[in-house]
């Protein structure tokens, strides 16, 4: 048993009782006191629980008296899931023809897109150094989301006419305009100004580390895109990458039970500055994803996934390279699971592990000499890691 | 009494039981839900406590079982205290001759550090708007620090030969090199690059609300000079203004009991890039300073600080103009009590008040018509939040 070992006092509401009781010691390290536990050859622990002189204690997770300490825990993205899981229409059509239902993106791609946004494989010979060494695709869930870290930014943060007011300066200088107005970013949410540092971080350290993106996957979420965006920025790779947006690498479908989002199209998002790859085909329609609304098990998130990977690996085999996908915090364990060679999670172990997954975290897959065959390896680059920061008041200081 | 109102799985420890106690209802937005309480016209709440898909829940200081719940708070700097405090010498020098405390911290200048960094007089004549409207003062503390996000980081990050070496993204790419060696680190962090991005943020809100800053002091530390400099470079002003380093702005000398820092000199720090203002006559000298040690009430903490603004204000009344100071969480408050007409606070009260000071927290003094007359103002731009975020370890997804 270990007790917190300072005593606080709590402005209203009091903690009468925090005990912790270990039953795996050896795999808790003494976070307060920073016990080297060497779990990753970077540094031993971090310290974001220790809040500096601002008000909070982190808690790794808790449960409540009289409730089952075995209930799986719940995520944000949790809180738009709910209704039966049932077999889902386009994994019938995957299953049975995997060649059909591959269609154009960008329904309005004119000229103009065309010189603003090369087609990958024009971009990548004009420019990349050629692909050498074995394959390796690094597989990324994007960075800091305004919502997450606003609560509920929308009613405050856009006028009557729909127009943008930035309330905190780590929100974003500008949003993209969207068709349906400022609601779209309910379920779409932009990155903070610290997520899009996360992602530029992490591209930076990829070119430092020499490594070389020659294709770029990401699902349709504004938060990913801009992550993708900021980590090619990062590898200065941002215009000769055209990002290429894939609906199948959306997340559960299962967290949004009411309706997918109404994400941004392709003209909309390269008006917003961002380099959409307007020939890509994507393996997965649009229409194709949201027309099955959160009928998808855990399962069926797992094989549409591999479904995806195969395909996308099967796709650039010919012209081989890296490979850049973001994506969600499942994103890393669903597309990488069944190419090293395991079954699918259960929803329980899936959305356990998630919860270990932050802001910007990265797997790499790399191909080993018999061609069918990958595994994860340790990145090439650090992780990206801050602490946490609360809402200052000046008017604590009349008091 | 509330309860949190989601269960979670913990690895290896578990908590059995927290229960919240509210006593004063009506202080506490509900955090959870994002209820309005429109405490500062910007955003109603933060949601930094909901950390996403991450591992953490926040908790609001806690008590331990047995513990008297009315024990004051302890904060890191705190972990520094101990020791009698006492009268200090250089309080019965303020208190006795003002006038002669002053000399020139920098000994070795010389024509090309003239070069580098003009005295501020000079720069501020050359090309900053002339003071216009109502003197402020706008008083900040520094932005997220590299110890308190990675705890014990001076072992892992340094080889044999002290050569730094960067084992997170969000950690420095180079850190300023110190003649004691990088043990001098750990009573003087820098910054993290997420704490260089707030600052920033901060100037750069500061120019688009139109706020000239014609002056800047800065606490000797370099967390404190590194935050200036992204204020200042954000204002687009750093090649400008010239920071003036005041000792007097060291937070409070109780929380380095056994030594104060070794700061960097101000050579050092003009070798790590920073315009430092070689011809700055500070108020109280480094040496009167140190040779206290932590021999000092925080009744004269407060008296020390009103000292230095009183001669700040005076010394720079002729010229007029904006002042940027840059210290410590309690700087903002024993800059400003006395100046608006309060008495010090007790040290309860002030360590207490501390902990709503998070990173780069800002406030603002305006001078009245009657001259010897300063209140505290809502500041022109927003403030800057951001959520907490854990490490990755890549290997959770073999498991």
């Amino acid at each position: 048993m270990e007790m917190p070992s300072k005593t606080r006092l709590m402005d209203g509401w009091k903690v009468v009782a925090v005990i912790y009781l270990s039953t795996t010691r050896k795999e808790q390290p003494n976070l307060i006191h920073g016990r080297y536990i060497g779990c990753s050859g970077y540094l031993p622990v971090n310290y974001t629980e220790r809040t500096a002189e601002s008000d909070s204690w982190t808690l790794h997770r808790s449960v409540s008296l009289g409730v089952n300490s075995d209930s799986v825990a719940v995520t944000e993205d949790e809180e738009e899931c709910g209704g039966g899981i049932g077999p889902l229409s386009f994994l019938r059509q995957i299953n049975g023809s995997d060649s059909n239902i591959s269609t154009q993106t960008a329904a309005n791609e004119n000229s103009e897109n065309k010189r603003i946004s090369l087609s990958n494989e024009e971009s990548q010979s004009q420019s990349l150094p050629e692909p050498s060494g074995p394959r390796q695709i690094y597989i990324m869930r994007h960075g800091e989301r305004v919502d997450f870290t606003f609560g509920k930014w929308i009613p405050y943060c856009f006028d009557e006419h729909g127009l943008y007011i930035r309330k905190d300066l780590n929100m974003p200088r500008r949003v993209p305009q969207r068709a349906g107005g400022p609601e779209g970013f309910f379920k779409d949410s932009p990155l903070t100004n610290v997520g899009e540092l996360q992602a530029r971080l992490t591209g930076e350290a990829l070119r430092e580390a020499g490594v070389v993106i020659h294709q770029a996957y990401v699902s349709p979420s504004l938060r990913c895109i801009q992550t993708c965006h900021n980590v090619l920025t990062g590898c200065g790779l941002a215009d000769k990458i055209a990002m290429q947006v894939e609906p199948c690498l959306f997340e559960w479908l299962a967290w949004y039970p009411s309706s997918l989002p109404d994400w941004l199209t392709a003209d909309e998002l390269r008006a917003a500055g961002y380099n959409i790859d307007a020939a890509y085909r994507p393996i997965m329609q649009l229409d194709q994803l949201t027309a099955t609304g959160c009928q998808e098990s855990v399962q069926q998130f797992y094989v549409r996934s591999h479904f995806m990977m195969q395909k996308v690996i099967a796709n650039t085999q010919a012209k081989g390279g890296n490979i850049l996908m973001v994506g969600h915090a499942a994103t890393l364990d669903v597309c990488s699971r069944q190419l090293t060679g395991h079954e699918p999670r259960s929803s329980q172990d899936m959305t356990t592990l998630i919860k270990k997954i932050p802001y910007c975290s990265m797997a790499m897959l790399e191909q080993q000499q018999q061609q069918a065959n990958w595994r994860l390896r340790q990145l090439p680059i650090p992780p990206v890691t801050h602490s946490n920061n609360q809402r200052f008041d000046w008017e604590v200081l009349l008091t």
